[in-house]
């Protein structure tokens, strides 16, 4: 499938420039192409060592969506300030998988055959899955729906939920769909975007008051 | 600055599938312009939050990025078999802030005032780091440039040479540069791409070989 046959043909800097997180959605489904591109796109990030240490869950039958709702938050209804979000037809869960990593790095042209985790300074599997992620949620917005990504904080029960073996670990849930006419925007957003030169250091770190008083 | 200004105007699908480590660059310099547009999209990335927890090292004097290889590949001349890695005139390092992420959700909005990380079932200080980075590695293939991300294994090394302070994480490092005409491919492509089907899991987990004999 090609992006032309889709429909929309947006350039990458508006996508990237007009990616922001949705919480109403419309109560109607998404084409099922696209959504086999956003996955397409999910396993074309890159990957250390080529690892592809990772997985995704699709839920696109009501019936899952509902039950993935009814595990990571049942009282949703009383609770969400986003009643429309659960409208959403699609989610997508990323999972990442550490051991892919270690037995990956364990073969002959790395050669850290003691599969030791304390090698990885930081977890490159959460890193990689994160990469994949990114590339859906802007595909989400180059074929005009929106997403909302945001953690599972109750991962036993959503493993119990949907027979996720232990060692695959969920970096937090997609969900999918046409954005409302109205969203409510998250309380977070008053904080403002940083400015980059807040965050950037040129040449070596820049002390700053905000960095731990460094 | 606008895309169009730029020259180049590629579709987002395009972007995505282009995209690919690079490992061989020219002797040549980046356009500022683009290395600053290459930030701004890296901190439109989403946040847990908007907790923003993140931070950038900018990489683009010769000396710095010299001393950048030295600390981190003292060995380089005798050791890669990607002398052309070395030309990329751009290095950028994304860092992550776990700091930001546990005092953001103390606020009175979101309530850990307990600061606990384990209240984190994942590290998403890491995960939004990684969005960022991601936004910056197809930026960069928008603008016909090539960049390889690499992970940084000797941290305090890192620490140690450029001053960062212990609470800033280095996710590894970007190298970003004019795609020389011949690259020298990663062995590990040899593995092959894993097709969608064998990391997809439609409605529920889907036991398989791979997922350790589960």
């Amino acid at each position: 499938m090609t992006k032309g046959q889709k429909g929309s043909l947006v350039e990458f800097q508006d996508v990237v420039r007009k990616r922001r997180m949705v919480r109403s959605f419309e109560d109607r489904p998404v084409d099922s192409q696209t959504v086999e591109l956003i996955l397409e796109n999910a396993i074309r990030a890159p990957s250390a060592g080529f690892s592809q240490g990772w997985a995704f869950m699709l839920l696109d039958q009501p019936e899952d969506v509902q039950r993935f709702w009814d595990v990571n938050w049942p009282d949703r209804e009383t609770d969400s300030p986003w009643p429309q979000l659960f409208n959403a037809p699609v989610i997508i869960v990323p999972l990442s998988h550490k051991q892919a990593y270690l037995d990956r790095y364990a073969e002959s042209d790395k050669g850290w055959t003691d599969k030791a985790e304390s090698r990885w300074p930081v977890p490159y599997w959460h890193i990689d899955t994160a990469f994949a992620a990114q590339n859906m949620l802007l595909t989400i917005v180059d074929h005009d729906l929106g997403a909302l990504f945001f953690g599972l904080f109750d991962v036993p029960k959503f493993r119990e939920g949907f027979g996720v073996p232990e060692e695959y670990e969920p970096i937090g849930a997609i969900a999918i769909g046409h954005p409302a006419q109205k969203d409510r925007k998250s309380g977070s957003l008053k904080r403002g975007r940083r400015k980059l030169d807040e965050v950037l250091h040129r040449g070596r770190w820049q002390p700053r008051g905000d960095s731990g008083g460094i």
